[in-house]
């Protein structure tokens, strides 16, 4: 019987990844801090270490104030100790990046790809790009230890493959990883362009609001769940998908084929066709925000009625989920005073009193970085588990 | 940083409360499976099951077939070293038990009491009914290791009090835990309703489904969540409430003053509420069940029709959650074949086909007895954290 109890502990640490998390995260700045979270013995502790060190993980960092003796020496997670290669496959925009261990960018470069070109192509440049940004830093493909992709459509994210994505032609099912794995050494994982998003934010946030929910409004809408802290896939990968959620009953046919779906009513893409027939020019979400900046009164109008639909949708997810923190970016976005007093409106008026006591909905502040960042945080999060991180030393040994 | 690598990963355990652990679910059943699972020394197995034993946690049950040597002794977790009261109080009709550390009742009783005549008599008469139980089967109150109440209304989980709940008359922040910490030395736990439902379904599901919904439909409409394996309660405890989701544009007044909330079109109140405007005989949900069950036709497309009014909520959950089993459950589940084929309808129409993949659809198989076993599980998990135990053996040193 597996239970809530042995889910939710927290974990005494003793094992060396164990330990390599305590030092990352500066809960334990020496051995003998070390020593005393764990309760491990000081022979222990001290080997543990010198196996980090050999790893290149862990690295000394000057003296800590002596409490008398010896000082003792400062331990440091080494961020440098590989690079991890990252990107952000848009629909037509993408960014890639190679990080240090701390999801920091070493370089980063945004390029405009069609993502319907399909994966060959598509894949073929992605490997061309790490290989170039690789090369101006000077770090050899042996250095690279993990590689995060996110990719604008719905991912089964165990088996690392895009499911019927509705905007990227030829990608149904297509073994992404494999390219990668090939050329590097390193763990691929793929995921999809929101919930890598999400996991920037949630990266970079101090202090960390756990059950938290990043909503992209883009082209299309979706949403990237944190819960508990952790992301939250479900069964599927296909978790937080808000855009086909129906929002209204009339005859508005979505690309997914269904009818009244928020994202065939509030995306940028829908918004934008609404305005082209009112004679605008608008041939995406960004031109939308243009229009409603140079002060547009269809354009506020329309970004303040999506705002208010998406506050629907939100205000149930409220009551289903309860988070404390619903942060909004994407295109859309950017147009946040329009946007946002629309899904305030409706979220606290339709969600039941106790879930909105501590809810705050904001704009993301990474903006269009958060997804490369989390692209890079979701490997790192994958090589740096304790588990990852015992195995590696245990092939070193 | 707190991130994802350490929240996610799997304690490699040791401690005596994982020992135990490892115990309780089977996992290892020796001293020298102890040892292999968890990498400890021999001489540090025995030093901490003896102190499990000596607790009463632990007992040898027998000897297991030998490898060579001495047989070893086969270790078994001591289901009756302690028990725990249970209780499921619905708005007039109450379920208590004390059940042993596995959640299995030594004695139940089930009781007719209306929750609005206020928290000062219905936990009077609870406290006099945990005394009867216990003495019925011969347990001193010193044995009580855990309390678990669920109660039918929003709960602040932490600090185990109602809130603004619409039907219990007088419970707002009532301090529900005192009373019964003031009359037993033992952690008192309160929950909602429909999280102990969950929580006694996913106790003895077997294998777990990990990403799983409970939807209870009864007078109101409410559900549980388990993510990930773990109950998710939401920043103020308020996660599940679907009932208050909104379901239709028309002007229907809900109790929680909102209108067009599925529970005021879809729960068993409403749906007798309409059918005595038709004439019939219906008090709340268990008369429209009993209508159905006769074959009155109003009563069958009136039950059909909230399936797919929930089915329409449900799709949005599972666009959302992307659970991979809803299990439904309250009154109105008793008239499954129609409420289950209206939501199921609307389910597999409205979401989509990615989170639809391995979903099961099914009625809760415990029915009225889910929540007072989960009201059991939920104080078990508690005190049976390894960090409970660790604490609680090192008062005993």
């Amino acid at each position: 019987m597996v239970n809530n109890a042995e889910r939710t502990q927290t974990p005494e640490p003793d094992r060396p990844g164990d330990l390599l998390n305590l030092i990352r995260t500066g809960r334990a700045r020496t051995r003998g801090e070390l020593g005393e979270v764990t309760g491990l013995a000081r022979s222990t502790v001290a080997q543990r270490i010198d196996a980090l060190i050999e790893a290149g993980l862990v690295v000394e960092v000057g003296g800590a104030p002596s409490t008398g003796g010896r000082p003792p020496s400062l331990l440091g997670f080494n961020a440098e100790a590989g690079v991890i290669l990252a990107a952000d496959l848009g629909a037509t925009h993408s960014r890639i990046a190679v990080s240090n261990l701390l999801a920091e960018s070493l370089v980063e470069t945004t390029a405009e790809i069609d993502i319907n070109k399909g994966p060959d192509a598509v894949i073929g440049w992605l490997l061309d790009t790490f290989d170039r940004l690789l090369d101006e830093i000077g770090r050899p493909p042996s250095e690279v230890r993990g590689i995060g992709i996110g990719v604008p459509g719905p991912v089964d994210f165990a088996r690392g493959m895009a499911v019927n994505p509705p905007i990227m032609a030829g990608w149904h099912m297509h073994p992404i990883k494999d390219a990668f794995a090939q050329r590097y050494d390193a763990p691929v994982l793929v995921d999809n362009d929101v919930n890598i998003m999400a996991l920037g934010e949630y990266w970079v946030m101090e202090p960390k609001v756990d059950d938290f929910v990043f909503v992209k409004v883009g082209t299309g809408i979706g949403s990237g769940l944190i819960l508990g802290g952790v992301l939250h896939r479900g069964a599927n990968g296909a978790a937080g998908d808000i855009g086909h959620v129906r929002a209204t009953s009339e005859d508005v046919v979505c690309r997914c084929g269904n009818n009244g779906c928020l994202e065939a009513l509030a995306g940028g893409a829908a918004l934008a066709g609404r305005l082209r027939e009112s004679g605008l020019d608008a041939m995406g979400g960004r031109d939308v925000v243009r229009l409603v900046e140079r002060g547009d009164e269809d354009a506020t109008r329309a970004v303040r009625q999506a705002g208010r639909l998406i506050g629907q949708v939100l205000a149930s997810m409220v009551n289903l989920l309860n988070p404390s923190l619903i942060m909004i970016g994407g295109d859309l976005a950017r147009a946040e005073q329009q946007l946002l007093a629309g899904i305030r409106e409706v979220v606290y008026q339709r969600s039941t009193t106790l879930s909105t006591t501590d809810l705050t909905i904001a704009v993301s502040p990474l903006r269009d970085r958060a997804g490369v960042i989390g692209a890079a945080a979701m490997a790192i999060d994958h090589i740096l588990t304790p588990r990852a991180i015992d195995e590696a030393l245990a092939g070193i040994a």
